[in-house]
Order: C-alpha cells, then sequence, then structure tokens
C-alpha cells in the first residue's frame, strides 16, 4: 500500500444526485493490515461536492427504478447515462480540487443502486440472489483517465453475504483503533449502529429502527420546519410515557439482528398514523415530538441493552448522520443508556458524516487495489473476506496522463 | 508481463453453452509490448472443453433474450445465474487440466451476449449506447478463487468504438509477426476478415457476408446432412454463373467497411428463398451447393479486391471457422483471389479453431491485467486504446490458497 488520491462516489436510494468526495489515503506506519486484517489508514479529505440529478433525469430515474418491467436496451442506456452523471460528478470535483491535488489515481463509485434482494432462490435450476448497482465504471474510467473500482455488492452475496452493511468496514477503518470496545451510530432517516470489539474489529452492524424520519415529518407536519432544530422543541414537553411504552414494543424493536429496515416500515405512512394517535391523546407538538425523539433514543438505547451488551459493555458511542446535530436526542440516547456513556461526533475525528457514504466507496476501492479484503462477514453473513468490487483498469504508460489531461478540459 | 496461466470463457448467439479453454500465455523475449503496441506472447493449450447449458436453461435463455420486456430482479438473478454455470465450466476445466498445471492465475470470461447496439442515442439528455453481456464475475471468482477479467465490450463503447470486432486484437498477436501484409479469416455461419499490415497491426475487420450458413442449411435442406463434407457435392455440381451473377450484387456485398451482419440477413430465412429459386432453376442439389459454395467464396474474394487491395495487396491468408475444413471452399477463394494466395489454417500455427474466442478472452484478460491496451481502434472505431474489461481481485495472502482448494474441491 501507498498514498493514493482516491474519490468516492454514491447516489443513495432518495436518488437527489452524486456524492462525490475526494481523500488522500495512506497507510500509518507501520504499513500494512494489521494482524486482524483491518488496515491502518490515514485519511484527508480534500474536497467534496454534491452533484445533483437535473430533475427530469431524476424523475425517470424514480420511476424507471419502481417501473414492474423494462426492456434490455433500457438496462443497457441507463447503466451508460448514469455512469456519465457519476463521470461529471468525478470531473466537477477533480477541476475543484485541482489547486489542492494534482492527480487522482483511483476512483470508487457505488453507482445507484436499482434493485437489491439479498435472500437466495431458486431461478432457473440455480441459487441465485440479486442485486444491481448501474453506472458503468468504464464510462467513468474513460471521462477521467483514472482507474475505478466500482460495483462492491456482488462479490459479498457470492460468498453468501446480504452485500450489505458495507459501512462497517469503514468503521473499523475510522474508529477501531481505540484499543476498547465502541458503537458507531448513525442516525439517518433510520438508525443503524456498527459495534466494534477492543480489537477493532465490527462483530455486529444492524438498524434499530427509527432516526430522524418520524421526528422531521412530525415537525414538518406541526410546525411547518423540516426538522426540530437541536431538538429544542422536543426539549420543553412532555414525554407521554404510557404512549412510549407502547411504541417500544412493536416487533421490530425485539427482533434479533442482524435486521434492516426502511421507509416501508418507518416511512411517512407509520410516522401519519402516530400523528393522528398524538392527536387522539390531545398532545401538544412540544409533547408530541418529546415522546418521538425518545422513541428513537430509547430503542436505540434497547437495542444495546437487549442485543449488545449482553457480549460486549460499550462506553464510547461515535454518533453520525443528521441526528448527530440534535443535542437533545444525544442527551436521551445518554439517559436510557445502562450504563455511562460517552458520546462523541465523527468530526470530533475529522469525518464528515455528510460525505461518510462516498468516505466508504474510496476506502473500499483503495483496499480492492491493494487486494486487501474490505466486507465485514461478522455484518453481512458472508462465509469469508473477498475483495469488494471490479477494477477498470486504466494502461500503463504515456496515454494514462493525456486522458487525464482530456478529463480536465471538458 | 509474467508466464500466467489463463482460462477463457465464452457463450455465443447459439446460447449452446460455455467454451473453456486453459492456455499458459508468457511474454516471448524480448519481453514487454512491441514498440507498435502489440505484446509479442507465447501461447500453449493446456485443455479445453465445451459445458453444454441444460436444455431447460437453454430455452429459457433464449426466450428471456428474446422477451419484448423483464423485470429488475430477472437481470439480477440471470446474472448471478450465469455466472454460476461459467464457474461451473471454469471448474471443469481446472479439475481436468489438474495433472498438467496446478494453479490457475487468471480468468477472462465474455460472459452470454444479452444485449448489443452499438448505436449512439440520447436517453434522458444523456448520449449512450448499449451492450450486456451477464455471467457475474464476482460469482465466478468466488467459486474458483481465481481472480476474473470480464465485461470486455463496455470500454471501447465508453471511448466511441462499437465493442466489437474484439477478435482482431488476437488476430494482430496470433498472427501479425510474419513481417507480411496477411488477413485472417473466419469462416463460420458468417465470414469474418480482420487485414493485418506489415507491421503486425489489424487495419480493417469487417463481416464479408455469407459463412457456412447458407450452404449447410441448404446441405440440411437436400441431402438430409448437416453440411457438405469437404465440398464433395459442391465440387461436382455445376455453378449457375447467370444466378451467381444477380446474388453477388446484393447491397450488403457493395457496402464499404466498417460493416457486420449477420442471422437477420444472410439466416434461414434468405437460405431458404435461395432454395426455392434454386428448384425453379430446376439446380440438382450438387449445383445448387455448388453454386451456394461459389457465393460464398466470391464475396470473400471480392471483399478483398473491393476493399482491401486497394490499400494493402494480400498474398497470405490464415483461415478458421467450420469453413476452413472445406477443400473445395479454399480452392474456390484462391480462384475467385485477384493475385496469387497462400492459404493456411489455424491449426497450421497451433491455434484450436474451435476455442479461438475462450483464447481472445484469455488474451484480453492477460493483457487487461498487466495493464496494456487490447481494443483495437481501427477495427471497432473507438477513439484510443484501453485496456478492455473489469478486474474482480482476490485477496493477497494464504487464503487464496484456500480458495483455489474449495474451488477444485466441489
Amino acid at each position: 500500500m501507498r498514498a493514493l488520491n482516491v474519490i468516492g462516489l454514491n447516489s443513495g436510494t432518495s436518488m437527489d444526485g452524486v456524492d462525490a468526495a475526494l481523500y488522500t489515503i495512506r497507510p500509518k506506519k507501520p504499513a500494512g493490515p494489521s494482524d486482524k486484517g483491518v488496515p491502518s489508514l490515514e485519511i484527508e479529505l480534500v474536497g467534496s461536492l454534491l452533484h445533483p440529478f437535473e430533475s427530469s433525469f431524476q424523475r425517470r430515474l424514480q420511476a424507471t427504478v419502481a417501473a414492474p418491467s423494462i426492456n434490455w436496451e433500457q438496462v443497457c442506456l441507463l447503466n451508460v447515462a448514469l455512469g456519465e452523471v457519476f463521470a461529471d460528478a468525478a470531473l466537477r470535483l477533480m477541476r475543484q480540487t485541482r489547486s489542492k491535488v494534482n492527480h487522482v489515481d483511483l476512483i470508487g463509485s457505488h453507482g445507484q443502486t436499482i434493485w437489491h434482494a439479498p435472500t437466495p432462490r431458486k431461478f432457473w435450476g440455480v441459487e441465485a440472489m440479486g442485486t444491481l448497482q448501474l453506472g458503468e465504471p468504464a464510462v467513468i474510467a474513460a471521462r477521467t483517465g483514472v482507474p475505478v473500482v466500482a460495483d462492491f455488492r456482488t462479490a459479498d452475496m457470492a460468498v453468501g453475504g446480504q452485500g450489505a452493511p458495507l459501512v462497517s468496514f469503514a468503521d473499523e477503518v475510522l474508529f477501531g483503533r481505540s484499543g476498547k470496545p465502541t458503537a458507531v451510530l448513525n442516525i439517518g432517516g433510520i438508525a443503524n449502529i456498527t459495534v466494534l470489539n477492543e480489537e477493532g474489529l465490527a462483530i455486529l452492524a444492524f438498524d434499530t429502527g427509527p432516526g430522524n424520519m418520524i421526528m422531521d415529518r412530525a415537525a414538518l407536519r406541526l410546525t411547518s420546519q423540516p426538522f426540530d432544530q437541536d431538538g429544542r422543541l422536543a426539549r420543553s414537553g412532555r414525554i407521554d410515557e404510557k404512549w412510549l411504552s407502547e411504541l417500544k414494543s412493536l416487533a421490530y424493536f425485539r427482533q434479533s439482528p442482524p435486521k434492516t429496515t426502511g421507509r416501508e416500515l418507518f416511512g411517512f405512512h407509520f410516522a401519519d398514523e402516530l400523528l393522528s394517535e398524538a392527536n387522539r391523546r390531545g398532545l401538544s407538538a412540544q409533547d408530541c415530538l418529546a415522546t418521538l425523539t425518545a422513541l428513537s433514543a430509547v430503542t436505540i438505547a434497547r437495542a444495546y441493552a437487549d442485543f449488545i451488551e449482553p457480549r460486549l459493555r460499550i462506553d464510547e458511542l461515535v454518533v453520525g448522520g443528521g441526528g448527530a446535530d440534535n443535542s437533545y436526542l444525544l442527551d436521551s440516547i445518554k439517559r436510557y443508556w445502562p450504563n455511562e456513556l460517552t458520546v462523541r461526533r465523527h468530526e470530533d475525528f475529522g469525518i464528515s458524516t455528510k460525505f461518510k457514504e462516498a468516505l466508504l466507496f474510496a476506502l473500499l476501492a483503495y483496499t480492492t487495489f491493494f487486494k486487501i479484503p474490505n466486507n465485514v462477514p461478522a455484518c453481512t453473513g458472508a462465509s469469508r473476506r473477498v475483495c469488494l468490487g471490479k477494477l477498470v483498469q486504466t494502461p500503463v504508460g504515456s496515454i494514462i496522463g493525456e486522458h487525464i489531461f482530456s478529463g480536465y478540459r471538458k
């Protein structure tokens, strides 16, 4: 391993556009992977941007992903068209960071998830399970002149894994060096947690349940604000303990990990039902937000108490995602946590939580490039460690300089 | 570059099954690519096999490729299921050749072509053209423990090429060392030709028109034999010169290269029309076969006279494909060729024409692995040379041994 400038690219399920971030990644001395297979790396953010999809492109993309049927030509053209948009994002970032870094060595592109169904089934007599991330990496490599690693989920699934969560690997690399058990909690729409043991290995990762999705929906409907800034309203309200106790007995919270959830269960529909119920109970906006914030906090803490603490005591939590900006939520998590807890933010480690997925795909590309395995079987269920992704090579020799030049020129 | 044992895998448009062949490829001394960018390689065939698709798998595959609509789940599962079948082919070949070679270093897999439409069009406001080869390489790598390079056509198309023909690269490597202009003619159902200049560079490649497809159809319908063995019947017949002269004036033959054709134009439907016409003309089976064999021969020779000779005189032709076993056809080509011609077969160079496509994909994998560019812009129309394919890495270290063992064990 040696220092490389690596761009990470990702478009999430919301299909807003491409997150792009450029990092310098280098091995810490002593170089090479640690005994336990987690490479010791130094990571420096050079620059980042969000490259939004054109609104008509976004609408068509959302419709096509949801379409009950498509044809082969659409599959091909969508793959190439997404590749062009991802390439544009990379080229914009290369121009933007040109004064700081004059050479990009590698790109890691997750692509756009079109389908992900990690349940094995018989297909024409063959056991198969499916995932599809589009955004042709050969197009990204051609436009930028930079080698690209892409399509990270198939290799984990080929060895029996769920192809998710992949973020545990980044958590190991970023937070696994403290020598003590640590949990990494991402509070996005849904909250998910990665548990690192004292050796820095991820031993478990799962979705705890709602993160911000329900609180944000309540804030929007009750106060016309997109979210409850720093939890101010919730902090001034009173929790309806009886209702909270009913809510936290939902089946999902009792289910043992590994488990994942999403909008299907904890989306707008569920939020709107809760708001009707709050109304029936005569709760004020403050009381309603207090109770729903408590629901996120208590289910996170309960997930720890029920599924993690029996294996590993955690007194250090690293939080990320939009929820990490809500100090009332963080205070509540600490309050419900069954033991003393230190809470730190990704930013305390110099990590921008906004571009954590882009960083993940940069890290996966970097390690696959050097043939370091980078799936986490304990979290995905894979039977063994593999190198995720496929590498599009660019030719050796002077021609590479030309490619990069023509890339920048665009 | 260094010596590697490389498996090539391919399933053609007939969808019979997977051709698999194992080669030892090593750089000739002096090592490294030649001045002109064609690497100088020594190639030795270790073993080969055809791994047929199960008949129900084949039927469903043919139906799915032709289906007007599919869904995303089918796309995913078909990709994985094909990957499993390709992996089975590789594992069978690894077992079969185990006594000769105890280690396979690399696999090059073309996959199954599902769609190929190299015409640029606007898709959602983005210029795109499409190709799709399925057969998940991450599955092949997982089952065999061997790194895999796959999906060769996208990179050429990303730089404006047609993604075909790719075989010109193999022709350069195999036959471009004589120091004199050479043409390589493959007589399959359709006949295609690659023209190599005195430097061994492919300067042109195109389909000349019918190869065996029409003759074989005629033999089957007139004599119930699958083909006219060594052209014996044709040799004993008389060519209907007037009809031949009409046939050779078809538009396709006059069209300038680059051009490709297939079953759409010169398939069963066309053959059956010719047989009706032969019947109207009162031709015997022998006379009909003589005329149709002459049609293949004369259109090959005319393609040379019209499109190649003006740029380059060719007096050395290397033939391959089923038609290379038909000595009457080869004699006819020589007769129509406007100058003296030496005809040699692939086998004279130690190349099995049956596994030439498998060899091509082994060669493409080998060169991409070492970052040697391997598309041929003069033949595909690409704007520059790139490394075709995507590399699925396997992890460094002892774990690789385990993978190979578990692969063989199956």
